[in-house]
């Protein structure tokens, strides 16, 4: 029995070293050049591993994604069947995501391309004021991620309401939800962030029609996947002034292509998808709790649902 | 009996519909202009009142300091004896200064400056992650600012200590106190956030001596007041590596003068001292509650010790 590891050259050695203590005696292999028998592959942990590839392995129990997100196993549309995926579940992970939002946020709240400009231009010069109990924000996607950003966001005393597929209950975070709950959520939003899983019911969510039903100059921030923006229509929301900004850190072709408009678009902020990056050592227990508790025939953690794709 | 204001000629309107509802009856002067008659003065609302004036009002009963800091009174030799003067401690002032804190100090965690370089040269790459739990955050000043930036920069997972004259005891937040306190403090610190009060124990206290007791490439926030810092000095730190960078909101001399080296470091980021703005409707209540309790010969809130200068 063997493990596999599908991921970039530059992080396998990380992996390694995480996973190899918490398994004596269980080989790791790094896929695909140390795979040389399919059938002692027992445990797969993956990103990005490529389509119609798992089924290859008959005696496979378990996949792992290496990141919060499942979008990148469940688009093969040949797993194999009744295998068990997992994600992660990672204070890390968690915490380094709402870093980001509220970096984003606040960089926007506080006027900061204005200030930079100020600075530039040596002009000593108060903008108006932001008003934080005025300024809503609206968190698409109320799981780990965006539950914990709407917390943190609502601490720092911003009006914060969650859309998610089936309403919730959090402490001072406004709930809407299901389809009928799109048009109210987005009406008073100012600050729109991103946090969902991307599955077939969500992917393009943001597009011509939600943004706009945003009110006129809202901001978007999407820290959840490429696929959820389409982005014609975010360029065309950003040329009109109905959007007047945004943050991005995941697209719809990774690495962004060289002559994509963000790179250089004045009111847009990017990053190489580094919003929240896992980190090996952090996440390796909750791998091998699950391997531990396939071999005692015990329920697992962090499963995720595969008809409702996340 | 009247009320003095002393502000900017933008903000006397502001000042005057917040105040004058709360004191029906009651003249709002504006000073200079509208102050004929010294006698009547019975209260002062200033900010940056010429020294020496306010000794020129025989009735004057109270003094209160526009926003939360009361250096710009004390610095005046020759005060009325034995008139109260109040600060403002205020939701939204604590607030916004807690968000500009928070904003500094995760765009310098999250390595903005970089990535900003990264997408005007359409560059890809992926920097080393931050490990929030190994950034250090002191807080010079834990009164009501410092102990709410506190609260919430712990709230985010940083490890954050705070220096104060006194020790405090704050839920999850390490506390040093007093001159022997401060080498310990400076040592463990990666993020230098000063919010102390300028009073003449805290002038120039971010020096040579206290900028080299900081690990070699911290950083330094400072949205407290210029007087705490010697510019020479942390330009000299900037230059050499000892410090990485610096966002700084307040300055020796305001407005900045045009030839400070400060408006175009590439690694200080710099704002026109606006990381807290008194909004008058908000503070105004705690003002007229002060005359009220004037009125009934009951103990005022909010005063400041003058003995300590804060």
């Amino acid at each position: 029995m063997a493990l596999m590891i599908t991921c970039a050259p530059a992080r396998l050695a990380a992996w390694k070293e995480a996973l190899g203590p918490l398994l004596p005696g269980v080989p790791l292999r790094a896929y695909p050049q140390e795979v040389a028998d399919p059938a002692e592959i027992r445990w797969a942990v993956v990103w990005n591993h490529p389509l119609g590839d798992l089924r290859r392995y008959p005696n496979l129990e378990l996949v792992a994604s290496m990141g919060a997100g499942v979008d990148h196993i469940f688009r093969d549309p040949d797993l194999p069947p009744g295998v068990p995926i997992m994600r992660l579940v990672d204070r890390l992970l968690t915490t380094a995501m709402s870093e980001y939002v509220l970096l984003a946020v606040l960089r926007h709240h506080r006027q900061d391309a204005g200030y930079r400009a100020q600075q530039a231009a040596r002009l000593w010069r108060e903008l108006p004021a932001p008003d934080t109990e005025a300024t809503r924000i609206g968190i698409l996607g109320l799981g780990v991620l965006g539950t914990d950003a709407a917390a943190k966001l609502a601490a720092l005393k911003f009006p914060v309401a969650g859309w998610s597929r089936r309403a919730k209950s959090l402490p001072g975070i406004e709930s809407f939800a299901g389809e009928a709950g799109l048009a109210p959520f987005l009406a008073r939003t100012d600050i729109l962030v991103c946090l969902l899983p991307l599955t077939p019911a969500t992917r393009g969510i943001v597009n011509a029609r939600t943004l706009g039903a945003l009110p006129r100059g809202a901001y978007v921030i999407n820290a959840a996947r490429g696929g959820h923006v389409v982005d014609a229509d975010l360029l065309a929301a950003l040329e009109s002034g109905q959007i007047s900004g945004a943050t991005l850190d995941v697209f719809n072709q990774e690495p962004l292509p060289p002559d994509s408009p963000y790179w250089s678009h004045p009111r847009v902020v990017m990053t190489p998808h580094t919003a929240s990056i896992t980190v090996p050592r952090s996440v390796a227990p909750q791998i091998a709790e699950n391997i531990g508790r396939l071999a005692r025939g015990q329920p697992l953690i962090n499963l995720v649902d595969s008809a409702a794709g996340y």
